[in-house]
This record gives C-alpha cells, sequence and structure tokens, in this order.
C-alpha cells in the first residue's frame, strides 16, 4: 500500500521556515548525503507530490541553480499537485497540476498517479495537518537542525500521537522516521 | 568550568507543555530509566536548579506521590531558585530562593552553590532564553517526545544556533545533547 509521507526539515522548536519564510538557518548545516534517512533514498520511492501554494513559490522563487543545471525552474519530474486557491503560473513542460478543496479526493487522484510509489507531501505543515485531520497522513521524516527560531512557520500545526520508527545522526541533524498513530487523545 | 544545563522534555513540535500546561502527553511515553541521556546520570551532577513560577507552581501541584514517598511536596534536596516576579509559597525545610531581576547575578550566585557541579534550568523556555541572551547557557538537553501539539509552551523562544554534540533513542523518545553557539546569523 502507498505511503503518505510528509518528509521535511525543522528546527529544533518546530519551525519550518522563519517569518520571513527564509531557510538561510538550514543551507548552513552539513549533511551526509549518504547517511540515514537521505534524500536520495526517499525520492526513489516517490511518486507523486503534494504542496501548498507558500512552498510553490518559494521553490520557483530559489530555483535558479536548478534552471542553470536542467533549463527549467522546476526540478521534478513525477506529477506534482499545487493545493491552492490562488492563480498561480505553471511551469511551461512540467506535470504540475492545481487544485483545491478537500484533500481525500485528492489523496485518490495522486495515489492513482503515483504508479505503486508513494506521495511526498512536501510542506507546509497546515497541508501535512489536513492529510491527518482526514487519517491519510502514514509517516513523518523529520530533519531537526541544531537551531531554534522562536517563531516562524509550524511544523505540524495539529494534536498528533505519533510512534517513533528510527532515528539517527545525520551530519547536524537528527533524522527521524514517525508513523502517524492518530489524533492525539491525551 | 560547570555548566548551565537545559535539561527538558518536548514535542517534535517545540512545546513543553500544551497550552492548559497539561503534561499529560508525556507521562504516556515510555522511556529507559538507564539509557541514554537518562535522568538519573544527569540529575548526579547537578548542584543547583533554577524555574521559573509556573513551573514552580506546577511542580507543587502534581507531587501528591511526593509527598508520599518523602513527606514533602518538593522533591528536590539540592539549592534551587525560583525567578519570578510574584509572591509564592515556600515548602517547609527546603532550600528555595525566590529571585528577579538580571539572571547574571543569580549566575554567579548559583555556581558559587553548586560547589563545582553543574546547573539545571528547569525551564520554562522563556527563563532558559534570558540565559541565552547573557550568554550563560552553556548546553540543551531535549528528550522529544513523538508528539504534536501545534500550540503551547514554547520550547526556547529564541534564534539560537545550537551544535548537535550527541543523538539517541530514548524508548518512544529521541534524546539529544546540544552545544549552545550563540545568537542565530542566518
Amino acid at each position: 500500500m502507498p505511503k503518505l509521507v510528509f518528509y521535511t526539515a525543522t528546527t529544533l522548536d518546530g519551525y519550518l521556515a522563519d517569518p520571513d519564510d527564509s531557510l538561510a538557518w538550514l543551507f548552513v548545516q552539513e549533511q551526509d548525503e549518504a547517511g540515514p534517512l537521505n534524500y536520495e533514498e526517499f525520492i526513489r520511492d516517490i511518486g507523486a507530490m503534494v504542496m501548498g501554494s507558500t512552498t510553490y513559490e518559494w521553490v520557483l522563487a530559489h530555483s535558479s541553480e536548478v534552471v542553470e543545471e536542467t533549463g527549467s525552474a522546476w526540478p521534478y519530474d513525477m506529477p506534482a499537485w499545487v493545493m491552492t486557491s490562488r492563480t498561480l503560473r505553471p511551469v511551461p513542460g512540467k506535470d504540475i497540476r492545481f487544485a483545491s478543496g478537500d484533500v481525500r479526493s485528492l489523496h485518490e487522484e495522486m495515489v492513482g498517479a503515483a504508479g505503486g510509489k508513494d506521495v511526498w507531501v512536501v510542506g507546509g505543515g497546515d497541508l501535512a495537518g489536513q492529510f491527518a485531520d482526514a487519517g491519510l497522513l502514514d509517516e513523518v521524516i523529520t530533519y531537526t537542525a541544531p537551531v531554534t527560531l522562536g517563531a516562524g512557520r509550524p511544523l505540524l500545526p495539529r494534536r498528533l500521537d505519533l510512534a517513533l520508527v528510527e532515528t539517527a545522526r545525520n551530519g547536524a541533524f537528527v533524522a527521524s522516521r514517525y508513523r502517524v498513530v492518530g489524533p492525539g487523545r491525551w
């Protein structure tokens, strides 16, 4: 059964980005690209992805290196959904689908398109939370940077009970994989 | 040189307690009391402790088991400082000192009283932040529970650059020790 996985970096105090959506605190950290829970192995099992509009615009705004390498502002070849209530510009030649509304029907569509592989929730935290609310979020994988921000974009603004599956150091990060158990009943 | 160490449990999204100051999410988690970064080994090296008024009142309100075992509502024998601007009730026969104002002079006093051992910042997050602001916080040790709350009392509401010293699984938790590098310069 394909899984829906929220794979993300976060600060120790649970922020995905600072209040200005900056990830400067993240890019200075060392990581072992062949180490535990590394991106390369993760993405090999991913067949579709979904993100919110802020994440989408962030990728496009920060993709100058990607443009140089591939000639496109979009680094992914798999089908990607962008949840948005706004009109956003597409990327020529890329399979980017804009969607809104309930995440349940979207989930079915994504799993269908993923061809048996898993689906990646790129962010932000509220979108991952919407999938969790619907009981559709299977795993959370966090790369915790040795940083506190005190304010910013929340990791996963929900009361959720998880279960630690594996954890290990990866460079400057603590990389951990969790199974989503369900809503917190404390 | 004695260290000032913030040793605390936290949720994956960086909360010390929920908005009602509940730790119910924490007490259901399994831990290995002889495992990595366990409390017993930690407290052996501690000679003094400091906490905010909310933490102090929480300990007193939740100490019925302690009262049964020891006859006192206060489980600690070492000198303890409580940072508060309010008048709080003391615990008979215990070395509890109420303080307010700048944390620098307090730090000197605590280190003096600790007799060469380390000093524990019990919480909350803002008190740990005040010591960090003054450049006096040496380490942060977190027990990260497999839980998100989405709201609550913040772990460490500051922009801080840390360095991961060690990390390991302890029961349901990820236990990690960080050295405080300084203010985040990103």
